[in-house]
């Protein structure tokens, strides 16, 4: 049922909502957080769902890491796609096993391992970027997750002509997605979608009357998505007093002949 | 590349926003709309992506349904989740190609057409409800996106022992999740998460705080989605003046030994 | 204590929330609903806070009319600032008995009456339109909130030069506000408020930089509010189904010299 | 016209949005800020909108304090209603100069400064508390803004019987107001309406629920506003990335005999 855990296993080590880490469990390792340090030796055995303690005597939980555990685990240096809008993003652009998808660009990976997470092993993933360093960082969070094999990286720029056609859809987040929509467009398989991010309402104007003038896109959509987190406490229960405000917003179009 | 379209094909013929249609490519048919008619037989040769006119001159296109078009195609009869909420839940769940997933209840279908779309033909839906209608309902509608033979329905209360073991993850949607907290723990695999939706806050009160008191679940969120569309015109971009305000409230938790 | 209603006093007639009336007493009158009717003559002699019932045996409440219940009353017709934006507006700009208010344009003057029946018989709103009409309306409008004597209606463009000056705060609720900075500006005392009211995001832009370039306003905000009716029933609270997505933003600024 | 700044004077003393200083000008003395220090000797025959420098030679305006500038000032360690929600409750409530108003808990006296500000020398606002000490920060506050002379305080229970009647309005701000509206409901003038602020969705439903069952008060309303501040640059408009997620709720309700 349960299968038992063992060296080279992902494990989500949780202790609480902010305490949240991702460890390849290796043999003499040690994972330390200010609630005490765990050895990975102890875990070794053990199975998914159960409980240990820290070394400072805190509970902590093994869990089999999520899709969206790999991305909260991505430096927040770079902005990232937030697990709200690449949720919708994803729902949106329909994709499934065996999809074939074009992203630029590939930021952190954030995005990207989601996408690659439900491509199976017979998609592909066709991952841009301008800038080498995004392209290596993403490429260490897919391996991380253990996705790399369903990831194709190039350094391109994608407002240029693309190496690829007949993508089932094309994620992209440049600060000028409406320069990127005629060699897009001709990447993806017609009725494919396309779904845009972008944090400022100014680039969705550009973007959306882009779109409308190409005469390769209809049903042309913009959203904004807001998440609010409640607290819950017996006779209690009342939103979060600080939420995020704002990240981007997310743009659907259907490539069209 | 672009396939073309055949009989038995599955299309969306969409007008606009307002007047979208699947339909399945039947030699003879005729559908009718307020912007006048589109004949099947017009349809078949083309491909994905193409226009055509209705009878009214209007422009149509054909589009590949996506995921989230047959969601806007079950009837508003019954309260379905909505995008925005299955989106997340189903991001949430980390599911994907291979993975064996409960749902109950399965209302109209809505989600589970969405479920039964990412989990390929290895993956398996349980799904269950306590009415025969809407069992036969979400029959109908996952046979019209090509999904059923993903799905197992069952006629049950899911608030009693369940019939399936280490699931891969539980979407709950019925109106006293809290009881049933035991039966679908005991259905889930360890770390294995649970999703719940409910429309009222008393009922995120209840659930919330009987998964933490079952001392079976951690990681316990609440979330709520907003979605604002908005209105793009050339100089001119604002929200829409209308918005759902509210469907219902998520919930995510993780199964723990 | 509650004084007797008499032939010309003004009241609300609440049946529910979407009927409400209000209505200037008059001998013989009637007040005709789709929840029966009403007589004045039955009214005179009750007092505020009274229930009466209409000839279909409907209860009804008579209330003194509150500020916003003017709002409510006037004609949907014409784009109104909601009593949501007024609220902010208002109690942003800090006026109170005395002030000396500009305004422009006036619309069907639903601020007008919120203005005027908070600076007393001592101050005084000079309201400004292009709209012959719009002044028409919300002169009428003020009439019934016995309100007029405190408000001066002109037809000016307050693009152009000002006749008042040393004002405490100004409302301005038209397409180009960016155009009518210098001269507001310059009918504004040093320090005073200014109150900007625009439908889109690209006005908001434009009215936020050229109050920056301008060099005479500083403290400059955009706002936008968001305002969620409640469903509560026992055992089931939660926002209701559909709300106002979007009305306007409010831009606030003061005047420097 | 704009008048000649004197010894005694309010000033607010604003350098950017999060250094807003409200001052009494008084010879000799010296306000230090982390962007320099200002004499008062200084200000002394300016005029307010007037711009001086501080010792690093930053740039400062001097406004005459406007309404919701004294609630900013007031220490955030106590739970403060915030301006957009007070800013709702007094539009909703009507009152204006001359209202005789009751508010109780007074907490540091924010509303309290809110409705003093606009009933006029002539109106009288009956603020309480149980705890003294919450008093006296509101006699304080109160005093700086120049209000304490229509205000009487007093520590008492509003949930037992209050020592006046006829009241135009009535601000609540208690943990149970449920348990003060029969005591309430007789301070209150037929037709006046009632105002509450509550933190949790629980709080609603008690006080909602009890206001009906009460029969002495209609026209029953739960709100939420939510506030969103944007960040406006040239070509980059956005919602601020950060946001006050919740504060709390207000309901309206008017007393019938």
């Amino acid at each position: 049922m349960s299968s038992i855990l063992r060296e080279g296993d992902t494990v989500l080590v949780y202790i609480d909502s902010k305490r949240k880490f991702i460890i390849k469990l290796e043999r003499g390792k040690i994972l330390g957080t200010d609630r005490g340090y765990v050895s990975h030796d102890d875990l070794v055995g053990l199975t998914y769902g159960s409980m240990v303690k820290t070394s400072a005597g805190v509970p902590v939980f093994l869990f089999k890491p999520l899709r969206h555990d790999y991305i909260h685990g991505i430096a927040r240096s770079t902005q990232i796609i937030y697990p709200k809008d690449a949720a919708l993003m994803i729902h949106l652009s329909g994709i499934g096993c065996g999809s074939r998808v074009g992203e630029a660009g590939v930021g952190s990976g954030a995005l990207s391992i989601a996408i690659a997470s439900i491509i199976c092993d017979s998609g592909r993933l066709y991952g841009y970027d301008v800038s080498e360093k995004a392209l290596e960082i993403t490429r260490i969070n897919l391996e991380k997750a253990g996705l790399i094999h369903r990831v194709v990286l190039s350094r391109r720029d994608v407002r240029r002509e693309l190496d690829v056609e007949s993508l089932d859809a094309f994620f992209l987040d440049i600060p000028d997605p409406w320069n990127a929509i005629n060699s897009v467009s001709r990447a993806l398989a017609p009725s494919a979608p396309l779904l845009v991010y972008v944090p400022t309402v100014n680039q969705v104007e550009k973007t959306v009357l882009a779109l409308r003038e190409s005469g390769v896109f209809q049903d042309i959509h913009a959203y904004e998505v807001l998440l609010r987190e409640y607290s819950v406490e017996k006779d209690a229960v009342r939103p979060r007093t600080r939420m995020i405000g704002h990240t981007g917003y997310v743009i659907f179009a259907r490539r069209v002949l």
